[in-house]
C-alpha cells in the first residue's frame, strides 16, 4: 500500500478566474480528485468500498495554505496522505507541486464516517469491519502538514 | 401560471475566466437554475414533483448562442419559457439579460423524462398522470428561440 | 459602514454532488460571493477600489468547519465580517446559515494586498494611501472564528 | 499536424450532480480542455499562439447533444476535430466517449477572432499574417458532427 498517491492534473482554463490564476476553491476540488485516488490507489475505491457499505465520507473541515499562482495549462502534482484515522474519521493532507516542483499550496481536509441510512456519524469498524479492516491497514503519515512543523505549531 | 419566468443573478468572479468575462459553461448552469425556478413558480417544484414521482430530467441537448460578453459583478436577469412538451420529453428556451435590457445570450435546452427505478425514458401521462395532467396546463412559449426567426434565417 | 454584510443565495443544483448535498468547495465559493459584497456595501467595489488601484487580493489561505449539510434550492444567509487588516494584508470570517436560521458552516479567508504590477506582496499604505484609508475605517470584528468561544460554547 | 487530438480524462466527483451522474455544463468544459489541447498538439497553444499576438477566441455558440450518462471516476476519452475554418472564425467539433468506446456526447463550439485592444472581431490573416498562416495549414474535418449527416440535417 502507498503512504503517497500522486495525482498529475493539468490547470484548465476554466479553473482561472479574471486575475489569470487559478481561482483558490479550485484547490479544494483537486483535493477530492487526490483523495479518491489515494483510496482507489489503496484498494478502497469510494463508489465499491464506502458507498456499497452504506457509507458517505462527509467533508467536517477543509483548510488550505496558497504560496504560489498556478496558471491554465500549467502542469500540476497533488500528493495525498492520510494524516489521521479513528473508527469516526479520518483526515487527508494534500500538497500540490508546480512544474518545476515547487509546492504552490498544501492543505487538509477531516471527514466523518456516516451512516447512508440513518445520516449519522457512525463507528466503522462496528457498521463495516471489513472495510474498517482495509482502512487500518493503510500506512498513516504524521499530521505535521507539507509545509513542516513550523506551519501548524 | 407563469408563461415566463424571470430569474435575477449576479455574475461571480469565480464564473469568469482570465480572459475576464464569463466562462461560457457558466451560462448553462444559469439555465439550470432559470430552469428550476421555471418549474417552481409554476408549482412543479423540481424535488417534490418529479423527484418524488420517480422521475428525473434527464438533459438530451444544450444550445447558447452568445451576443454579449458579461462580467463579474453584472446583474442579469434570464427568463425562462417551455418550448416544447409531449408525454416523453420537454424543452425551454432561455435568454439572457444585461443591466441594460441587452440580449446577451440565447439558448435552449432538451429534456427526457427517465424513470428513475429502470432508468429509462418514461412516458410521463402513464407513470405520473397527475404530474402530467399539471405539466400539461403548463403555458407553452412557440419554439423560435429568443432572437426571433430573424436569427436564424 | 456595515460591520457586517449578509448575502441571501439559494443553493443550486449544479452546487450538490451524487450523495445529494452541497459540494464542500461551494461554500469557498459563497465565501468569495460573500466578501465582494461585504467591500462593495462598505463602498469599496473590488474591481473599482481595488483593480483600478493596480491593487490584487490574494488568497493565502482558506479554511471552512461544516457543521451541517445543505440541499439545492436551499435559501442561505452568508454573513461576512473584517476579521483582521494591517497594511499588507486582511482577513474576512464568513457563516452560513440554513433556512431556519442554523449555523451550517463557518469560514475564514486571509489575503495579500499585491502590486498587479511588480505581482508582489505590498504595503496598500504606500501603494494606494486613498484605498487605505477607507480601509482602515472599515469596522472590525473580532477574529475568533464564527466557531469561536461565544459561538460553539 | 493532427485532424483529431483526443484527451484522456477521469469524470470528477465534483462534476457530478444530485442524479448522481455528470452535470451536463461539465461536458462543455470538457470541450474547452480538448480544444486546447487541439490547438497545442497543432503547435497553437492558445496563450502564446493566440494571447500573443493580441487575438481572443470568444465563443459565439455551443451546442451538446447528451446520449450517454456517465458518472464519477468513469474515464472517458474526448476527440476534437476543426470543423470550419475562415478568416473571422472557426468551429470545433468535439465527441465525448465511454470506458467501452461508446460515443456519450457529441458537440460543437463556434469561436469569433477578436481583437484583444479593440475588443471587436477581426480578420486573422490581417491581424495577425503568421498565426493566420499557421491556422490555415490545420487539417479540416468534415462538419457533420460526430453523429453522422442524419442529425444536423
Amino acid at each position: 500500500m502507498a503512504e503517497v498517491v500522486t495525482t498529475q492534473l493539468e490547470v484548465r482554463w476554466g479553473e482561472c478566474d479574471p486575475a489569470g490564476i487559478v481561482y483558490h476553491p479550485a484547490y479544494i476540488d483537486w483535493f477530492s480528485v487526490a483523495r479518491m485516488h489515494f483510496l482507489r490507489e489503496n484498494g478502497l475505491p469510494y463508489m465499491e468500498a464506502f458507498h456499497a457499505a452504506g457509507i458517505v465520507l462527509v467533508v467536517l473541515e477543509v483548510t488550505c495554505k496558497y504560496r504560489k499562482v498556478l496558471k491554465a495549462e500549467d502542469t500540476i502534482r497533488v500528493e495525498a496522505r492520510l494524516a489521521e484515522r479513528t473508527r469516526t474519521r479520518m483526515a487527508l493532507r494534500y500538497a500540490v507541486f508546480g512544474q518545476d516542483g515547487e509546492l504552490c499550496a498544501a492543505g487538509r481536509t477531516e471527514h466523518a464516517f456516516v451512516d447512508m441510512n440513518s445520516n449519522r456519524a457512525c463507528n466503522l469498524e462496528r457498521k463495516a469491519p471489513d472495510l474498517w479492516q482495509r482502512m487500518a491497514e493503510l500506512p498513516l503519515s504524521d499530521d505535521r502538514g507539507a509545509d513542516g512543523p513550523g506551519r501548524r505549531g
